[in-house]
C-alpha cells in the first residue's frame, strides 16, 4: 500500500471480528516498529504481545476494556529505562515506533487502536505482568480484523497548524 | 511506495544536493504529519518551514550546522502547549507526526534528517524566531535531495526487543 494513502486513510479501529492476526503478521508488525528512528539510535522500545487470558486480564486496567477484550492480540510497548538517554526524545522515538506499526497494520487491512488511558494503571499492570523495573509502559496497541467501515477522521486544517516566520 | 519497504529502507540523510524541495512537496509532507494520531485527537503539533537566511540563521544553534546549511528547507515541529492534555502522550503524538513526514519524504525519493541535539538551544531559538510562548520546539527536520547512497542502518534484533510474559 502506498505510504501517503496509508497515512491518510489509517483510522483507530475499536471493534474487531474474531481471530485473524497470525504470529507471522505480529512479527512483521514488530519488525515495522523496530525500524523506527531514535535519538543516537538508542532504540529504547521493548515489546510484549498478549493474547487469551493474559490479554483479557489486562483489560481490567482501563475504561476501554471492551477494545482489549474484542482484540485478537495486544502489543505493549515499553521504554527500557536502561537504554534511555533523554526521556522526551525517547518518548518521541516510541511514538514513531508505534506509528510504524499502525501504518503497517493498516496496510495489511487489519485494524488497530492505540490506547493511552490505560497508562494511568502502569503500576498495577507492572505487578500483573511481573515486569522488571526498567520497563515503563508507554503504549498499548489493540489488534484485530476490523468489524466494519471506518469513520471519516477529523483533523485541523493545515493552515491552522502552520506558524509563519 | 509500499509501507513496509518505506519503513525498512528509510535512513537519516545528512548531506544534500542543491535545491529541489518544491512548495507543493513541502505541503504534502506537512499533510502527512497532520494525519498522525494523537491522544483525544488533540493534534498538538505546529509547523514552521524555514529556507534561505532564516534556515541558515537556525544553524547557529546546533553542532550539526552543516546539515541545516546543506538542506534545502527545514521543518520545525512545535508542541502547542495550549492544545496539550498530557505532555508524555503529546510527545509520542509528535514522534508519530514526524515519522509520517519522514516516511513520506523517503517515498518521494527525497532525504531527511531528524535533528534532536538542537533542542538544547530551545530558548535561544525561540528568541531568534520570536515565537509565542505557547510553542515548544520538539523536532527539526532537515530536507533535501540526497547527495549519495544510504548507509545500511543498524537495529537491535527483534529477539532482543521482545519481553516474554
Amino acid at each position: 500500500m502506498d505510504v501517503l494513502k496509508a497515512i491518510k486513510l489509517r483510522r483507530s479501529i475499536r471493534r474487531f471480528k474474531k481471530g485473524g492476526v497470525s504470529k507471522d503478521i505480529v512479527k512483521r508488525i514488530l519488525e515495522a516498529g523496530r525500524w523506527a528512528p531514535s535519538g543516537l539510535n538508542n532504540q529504547p522500545w521493548r515489546f510484549m504481545v498478549l493474547e487469551g487470558d493474559n490479554k483479557d486480564g489486562l483489560s481490567r486496567y482501563t475504561h476501554y476494556s471492551s477494545i482489549i477484550k474484542g482484540a485478537d492480540k495486544v502489543i505493549l510497548v515499553f521504554l527500557d529505562k536502561k537504554d534511555s538517554y533523554n526521556y522526551e526524545k525517547d518518548l518521541m522515538a516510541i511514538g514513531s515506533c508505534v506509528q510504524n506499526m499502525l501504518l503497517y497494520v493498516h496496510s495489511q487491512k487489519l485494524g488497530a487502536c492505540w490506547l493511552g488511558e490505560i497508562l494511568n494503571k502502569r503500576k498495577e499492570i507492572s505487578k500483573f505482568l511481573r515486569l522488571s523495573s526498567n520497563l515503563e509502559l508507554e503504549a498499548v496497541v489493540a489488534l484485530g480484523k476490523p468489524l466494519k467501515g471506518k469513520d471519516k477522521g477529523a483533523r485541523k486544517s493545515l493552515k491552522s497548524l502552520v506558524v509563519r516566520v
